[in-house]
């Protein structure tokens, strides 16, 4: 479910679950292990692609809702343990984001180093609030580190989407560029990068970056039960039977 | 002194003592009952609004200097305890500034979730330290969340008031609007954000607000202490008595 | 190696080490000695200036290269007195930028309360992985404080420098004038600061910079043992030695 494609020492991980790499229990745990063995395999830079459409519609809700209890957890664990692979890679990490890029998705993209975006009338956002799921505070982290607290807190508490355009402003995304070139620039720039003194840059990243993996290690079992915890609650029930409804049309 | 108007389920709390709604005991204690009071009488979101040219003038100073130790130190409390009510606040809360709004209107206003301004030539910002008081590290806190830390302290240390449109640039305020659409434009936005599923949003509200309750709350009894006792300097004294002469005029 | 030049109660701090004021122990010894005397000599306020072309060029690599490991210590341990001299200074310090200013002259115009830059093709920017050193996280974090933790990670992991425009855009200074004028508006800058109500204004300029103290009294004996550890790594020499030839040239 990840392509693994090589650009000479940088690789790239293409999820690959057509039609919009909906995140279950393969391809998350498919991408967990892409990102912890390409350092082994001569990779000294990731990119993370998607779909040319979307580059991913984030969780497999309709997935979600066949799991019992334990499944349920299981499922979002490894997502929170894909994020966490991202923001503890020792190799920097590129979004390459060719279109569209909610919820899910968006976390994954926002775990990485640096995000490369389609321009065009590609949306990007974490609408949780909007299909009924509460967003835990390291998430909200990741999105107040790129765009301050306020901004942050009226983005996710709105369950916002926003165009490309907007989102450079913003601060969400790094750059943009043609859709069919993401994968492009994120190469040059991983060979920009890569190309300084390697130990001092990569040191410098490591405590730079140490609050992202802070922030994500601090999402632990009882956030995660709590969490889950509000998968039954008549709110979120009917606005994922209102997701469900409109993912069939 | 506080009039409550229902816009159905959105309650707007007009701070009303002319001519400027000046900040002494009765005002705020009016306003912190009838925000702890507005979700039983079935509000689900509130406005705090203020007068037409002049949202609030801060703390009534005139009246802080009738009052000896205890009554100051009782005063101040109070209005460190109208910044938790809103901040604590379990229902979302919009400032609605039809006009100028200096120091503790200001301060209010920062304790909200969202802040809407008139455009036009009216002035926002925590002037204090031009009028002789040191601003505590509660309030500082407020600014720095919405301007960051260096824009803030320069703000801060200036006491400075920066014009609406400069106030929006800044993220003082989140939005302009004519100064008499200040109270519509809050209850489309509360009418929006109450459309979300109500669990998951108000579960992420409070995450994303977790900081703004912890630096109020942060402000107790050695902090209230150090703030009053700058009270009597000379310094203060002495800027004090060249506001209350223009007060006067 | 520090000329001071009175203006009235602002006294500028003129660092004179030609060409370029590269800072080794002497220089960085008499900065220390000449904030800390400051006040005591009658100054309210402080200017720290540089050269007409180069503010300060950063650390004196060829002096440095001379050193045995406790001589390199001793040097790295003053520079990071210098700038926990500027950033504890009772009175307010602004840099006067009238070129030129990177990697360690640029850390210490962020250990001031405002930067003041020439206008024009000068850059500034921590270049440190540029040549070979890491970042330590007390100087990642001056940067984190004027443009974002993002932002900051960035520029520190590329070690970018960029043009005065551009470093204004970002906030890493406060404004440009021409090169000429960098002091006449440092001066003109103190003078508006000063004219507050003095116990007031220094008590929240105090809270406002508490955090850049803290975080330069966080840069202890074990980060500093860590940053000298760096110093002999085959990346580390065999840039300096590629910064040695250019700086023959």
């Amino acid at each position: 479910m990840i392509e693994v494609i090589r650009h000479g020492y940088i690789h790239e991980l293409r999820m690959a679950r057509p039609p919009v790499n909906a995140l279950n229990d393969d391809l998350l745990g498919a991408l967990i292990e892409a990102i912890e063995a390409a350092p082994a395999h001569g990779a000294r830079g990731l990119i993370l692609s998607g779909g040319e459409k979307v580059f991913s519609g984030g969780m497999d809700v309709p997935y979600l809702l066949t799991l019992d209890r334990a499944g349920l957890k299981a499922c979002w664990s490894r997502f929170f343990g894909a994020g966490r692979a991202l923001a503890r890679s020792p190799i920097p990490v590129v979004a390459a984001i060719a279109g569209h890029n909610p919820a899910g998705g968006c976390v994954l993209a926002l775990c990485c180093d640096y995000r490369i975006m389609a321009r065009g009338p590609f949306r990007i956002g974490l609408n949780e609030t909007q299909v009924g799921l509460a967003v835990p505070d390291a998430i909200q982290f990741l999105l107040r580190r790129v765009v301050g607290p306020h901004r942050a807190e009226r983005l996710v508490v709105a369950g916002a989407m926003v165009e490309s355009e907007q989102a450079l402003q913003y601060g969400m995304v790094d750059e943009l560029t043609d859709a069919g070139e993401v994968v492009t620039r994120a190469v040059r720039w991983l060979e920009e990068l890569l190309a300084l003194p390697s130990g001092p840059m990569l040191a410098t990243r490591a405590l730079a970056r140490a609050d992202v993996i802070a922030a994500l290690e601090g999402f632990a079992e009882p956030e995660l039960e709590w969490f889950i915890s509000g998968w039954d609650s008549p709110d979120t029930q009917a606005a994922l039977k209102i997701l469900m409804a409109r993912l069939k049309k």
